[in-house]
């Protein structure tokens, strides 16, 4: 299991609001059954396969295209921990636990 | 008013298991009484004035240091929104209207 | 046409110096002979098809595993323009005159 | 000594072309006479004390802005090490000893 965060942004927008098109980005996760996902004020962190998350970006960056919009710049960060299990939850759960120790 | 996100990353730890140098940086956070900030799975997102965040970032930069930490990774993204006034919850917000729309 | 930065962070090794891990995903490169690529200081810049790069990227996210190696983040930076076909030297060479003019 | 890449990125310009703004930004480096960089298809790499590279990051974000940009994104990625002495060129030697080996 991987965690990826990604965030989409389209240049050439006529102005600074670029919430209609990253919207399009996320609907795509929508319709992905097998995908986690949440929102940030920054981006899209996800859970998932790592093949699948790959999937993921490159119909996220597709979406973003169209209506005015010829350029994307789409920023992926994985990390993929394979020594044990761990999704957004326990990871978040872990830094959690030691901000309390 | 700035939203920023920070990931610190520790290299040469003895373990995978980086959130104990990790929440040494978050912690910086508490002490900050005027910054506004959430932990995500992928990083710290915070909120603030643009001076006050870099001074911010150099802390938790420091912070992730020691405990046989001689390298630190730091990554800062920074989305600085002049024609109105737009923090975390409105950012969220605007993507939510428009996730519904 | 699109351009790409990717950077991999092995975590937890015995040292602050990864570049042995990292060479072994930029060795990745070299055997794929469609994908043009630079390494800079703080990553690898490559060109090439969108559906190649996410390949390539998954072959070296891969690579940085092993010989201890649990954990790795891979940070890849997407550059789609699809107004114009622009390569990394044609990139380069529009600043270049900005910064000239 | 720590290394840096930065990247700044105008939303909501009237073109996808955005090198004239990224120019105003790199040439705030022609300026700061003790910062070594070079210029790379993706961002800006730096070389230098940390506080200094966080003023000159600032210097290169108010840059950006002007010339009816009212948003910008500036991601900064910091690689600080401190158990050796290595600037950008050292890091790509090592890199390059190791793609050899």
């Amino acid at each position: 299991m991987t965690i990826a965060e990604i965030s989409v942004v389209p240049l050439g927008t006529k102005t600074p609001s670029v919430s209609q098109y990253v919207a399009r980005a996320v609907k795509v996760l929508e319709r992905e059954k097998d995908i986690k996902y949440e929102t940030t004020p920054m981006g899209t962190i996800i859970e998932g396969d790592l093949d699948r998350i790959l999937a993921v970006v490159k119909k996220m960056h597709e979406a973003t295209f169209g209506e005015g919009v010829a350029r994307v710049l789409t920023t992926v960060e994985i990390d993929d921990r394979r020594d044990k299990t761990q999704g957004m939850k326990e990871k978040v759960d872990s830094l959690k636990k030691k901000l309390q120790g």
